[in-house]
């Protein structure tokens, strides 16, 4: 079976994965509307192609809070990771570094933040946070993160509850005894408690996280104006425009949608991200040409890993890469600071 | 069979009801157009989540004409219990007040207001009249319901004459023998005549209305601003946006359209509620999020019947109420007077 | 097979028919794209219903160029009646004057013009006019039609030539050698030749007809303002907005898109008609709610010939007045008068 | 089997073609989004027809560069004929001769311009060009089709690098071995190079090409106003909006859509033809209605010679021709002069 885009390595990961472990990857909140608009809503929108251009040297580089990465695709944070493949993040984060790419790690990892770090020394990575009841081991996971050398932080602000997920309350969705949510055994002795997230975080917790780390901090799950400005004016240095994969509150907007609103609003402030809905080289230019600086892809990661782990990721990566360097190139532009808004206009459907 | 939203409720009623009970339930007038809209147009509508607002403490109780009820859901007027569950209506009646709601109780019911009420007492219940060219018989029952402790009167305006139900056309439907429109035996001695209801009403009748009770008067079947306009003048206390579920006029407006309209033109001097194609929580929030005080569902009510009596109709409350909770807090609101028209958006499709 | 409504004789037509016949009159030009749309228009419509208005004595009556006719449903010129029904014309004429309307009879029926007259006497008839290249030959048609009585001539301005239906070419359609144009065979003694109509035809012979005869004309085929405007100052009676059934250009406007835009132009000048889609009386609440004074039905007559002749076609038009009456007590109109374009809205898809 | 429109050819071609080469005619780039469009979008467009104009006497003729052509439809330049016919690219040639109508020859054909040439001496041909790293190949290329007689250069702009098209990456595509790219066999002795076409070309090399030949040059590949405005500037005499049959950036605009923008910027200082989703007769009315001087055709083209070679492409020419004569007579336009944009509107839909 020849890999030639990303959904054969979706067909792959449907066809070989445990069936609870495909549910949980695949699953979107309540009607999966959402879910399936973060791809629909790339195909209403058409590209504006020039002609002509010299295309001769393409360069797809980029750099996202001053790192450079080899072209502006990364991986999200998403849990598990040995329900795809054995090894589980470890894999992820050497594809990531193979690819010369940036990882957002995960709270939810089934390998340790330090299993991750010694696993691809050196590659770029951020940690993505969820703020717990208990507020100590929060703290010890970003500052154990900083002394990792993880380069940001991502805080997700869409989960206060876990969305409505209906196969996995059919399957009764649970990690098998074997895998572990290892980056907290630390904090909860006992195992994870249900319900163990803080619904009562608001805003002036950022400035909570700013006393806790120099790092740079990203809020993850924006999707309106309104908070995209609250965003830039409580001194986070990105967003990352996301619906959590349609996992969370079905039937809001798909992301490239609210890409658009949140550009709009942040006026250049501070950089901007989207994930959700990345299935082809051509919608990450979309999404660069709407204003992201990158995007991240959270479902098509994993596929890779359950292909061939390290190496299934890195294919999904490199098709990805050689996708856009090519739409790139056929849209006319020969490097990403030629990117602009003039590339694409909505379809009137 | 895990039964974990309204559709799995549906396949269960689908699957054990009679065929000619489910056809009854599930028809909708001719080309069942404006039934299916009612649903379709709720996915038309996009949620503006707000992120970082404390929803740990969530109150989703709100009032209706100045009585509590648990969370805005209460049951629409809809005939034939017994067709669904042995017990009818009084198990309808028991469900709602398990779950502290109003329960609109139609003046087809194969029980009487009596056994309703006795079923339940203490309930909150609404009695839904309509009027009969026999005038006598239809002020008795006004006043049986007033006596009896049903706090509000629904006049149906939108049945002058029943709409065509091909499938109900094709069955031959009518009740089993053993099934009675028990609330009318008194008032017609020999049997429940055709063409019994009176079509010549006009809003004149309101003040009629007015003169046999000290109830607030709701009327039902309200679809544009001209008669929301009416309503108001004619001095009703609320108004019930419904299109009788797709089963009168085919092809008029899904209600959560018209919704939008009565809003507008009533102005907050009644309460709006609306019924039709509330398949899940977070329609309940979008109908709050247009204007609509509590929203009332008939076809889940019936399925949660069909599935297992009061308790079934229980789990179909729970279940829409659990999902409101989730929605209203994934969307950031933290209590029902937070929720307003911001929240929401028509999407371009 | 209980007759419910009128895709019941469609299907009934579909199974009973000769392959060749059935393809024939349902036959669409090229892709058949305005065929369809001729229907799928009147869904994208949605009514504005009214409540509370008295509709206990209803008048669906009305006139056309001064006649009376019982509901606004008439009877459109199709040919080759006999392929459904052995009666041909004569059972359609029968039909319409026992459901008192008005039957346009085609120049290409399998009946004589006196043939039509003597089945039903003192019914309303127009009749329906080719021009051929033998000039004479449509003289004496229309000379022949007024001495019998027939009340108004229809000219068909939309058919230079014969529009492509691919299955007719497939099928290599002719009628069967038992049947004939009867009405022609005076003036053409050996058969019709083909390419028999003149396509040079243009406004100014309108001026030739009207030298011809008395009766009132009627242009059928119109579909823009500007043409609307032409037949008005020609000094045409009537318009009816057609596509012929969507089977000459195909990809033309569907007819109550059209409707519209003609209304508009003819400011009431002269009456307006329309056919084309009509599936349920709630299209001609439509038609009639956006302005025609009356709607005329195509294939589903045909469809009620080939269920059982004259009594078929009753069927199918008693169906019509039924349903149109009940759809405009719905809508809170208890006259033909009272329809108007406050009752319709056009729907966002 | 009856061949009554293109589509019978396409299905034709589907079933007899060896998979290989159906997949490379029908491939588009990635989802196939944009291939599929250019046929969509034809749909989306209505026709306004005029009646009662004198369409006895058709004139279908136009001219092209100051060439007359027997109608408004060439053949597109496509690669590699000897996959659909033996004769390869010597069919085509005198398909179009014997009716009278253009053929743009490619720079991938099977066969040499000579061969071209030679097979029908006298017919209105233009040559398509690539530009390759090699230039002197492509200045033989022009001043060989110069001094054959090929009377117009056609410089395609839209392959800097070719796109991406699953099924030939899965077929892993290539020519069989006894066929050539033999208008190259001269610069390449040891066969065609991979990545041989120059992605460096920019509008500076149509004076490059300018300086090589008198011939006019049409440019092909044109999506934008800007790129039209740049082609006027540059002194092209002619602008085929084409997206590559859907071939290279996958969801560009259909051509149709960008036809309307192009036509606007150009200001008639130089024609405009379009290619792509031409299936009917009707499909090259609405082109011309929207200001194309004429299209070209080309899978159908492939599809024609599939069937016959030299005798179904001339079919296929037939059939369009039939079916434009008579879409124009039926829109009320007796000749090409009199096509307009009033002819047509956007859908809603």
């Amino acid at each position: 079976m020849a890999m030639v885009c990303l959904s054969d390595f979706e067909a792959y990961a449907k066809k070989y994965l445990p069936k609870i472990a495909w549910d949980y990857f695949a699953a979107g909140a309540d009607d999966c509307i959402t879910r399936d608009e973060n791809i629909l809503a790339y195909k209403r929108i058409r590209f504006r192609p020039r002609m002509l251009r010299d295309v001769s040297v393409m360069d797809i580089r980029t750099k996202i809070l001053g790192s450079e990465i080899s072209f502006p695709v990364g991986i999200a944070p998403t849990g598990f990771h040995q329900l795809a493949w054995p090894d589980g993040e470890k894999s992820t984060a050497r594809a990531a570094r193979a690819m010369d790419t940036c990882y957002i790690a995960s709270t939810y990892s089934t390998c340790t933040l330090e299993e991750i770090s010694a696993a691809a020394p050196g590659g770029l990575r951020w940690f993505q946070l969820y703020i717990h009841r208990n507020r100590a081991a929060s703290q010890q996971l970003v500052q154990r993160a900083e002394a990792l050398g993880f380069q940001g932080l991502v805080l997700t602000a869409d989960l206060p509850y876990t969305g409505k997920r209906r196969d996995d309350v059919r399957n009764g969705f649970r990690l098998p005894p074997h895998m572990k949510v290892k980056n907290l055994e630390r904090a909860f002795e006992y195992g994870l408690p249900p319900n163990s997230l803080d619904p009562s975080v608001t805003w002036n917790d950022i400035y909570w996280l700013r006393s806790l780390t120099r790092l740079p901090i990203i809020i993850k799950g924006i999707l309106t104006r309104e908070d995209a400005e609250l965003a830039v004016k409580h001194g986070v240095q990105g967003i990352i425009v996301s619906n959590h994969g349609g996992r969370q509150l079905d039937e809001g907007p798909a992301t490239i949608d609210a890409l658009v609103e949140v550009v709009e609003a942040v006026r250049g402030r501070v950089e901007v991200y989207v994930d959700g809905g990345i299935r082809k080289g051509s919608d990450v230019l979309k999404a660069l040409a709407l204003g992201a600086k990158c995007v991240f892809i959270g479902r098509p990661a994993l596929w890779g890993l359950a292909y061939k782990g390290e190496k299934g990721l890195q294919d999904v990566l490199r098709i990805l890469q050689d996708e856009f360097r090519l739409s790139m190139a056929l849209a006319g532009c020969a490097s990403v600071s030629e990117i602009g808004q003039h590339l694409v206009q909505f379809s009137r459907l």
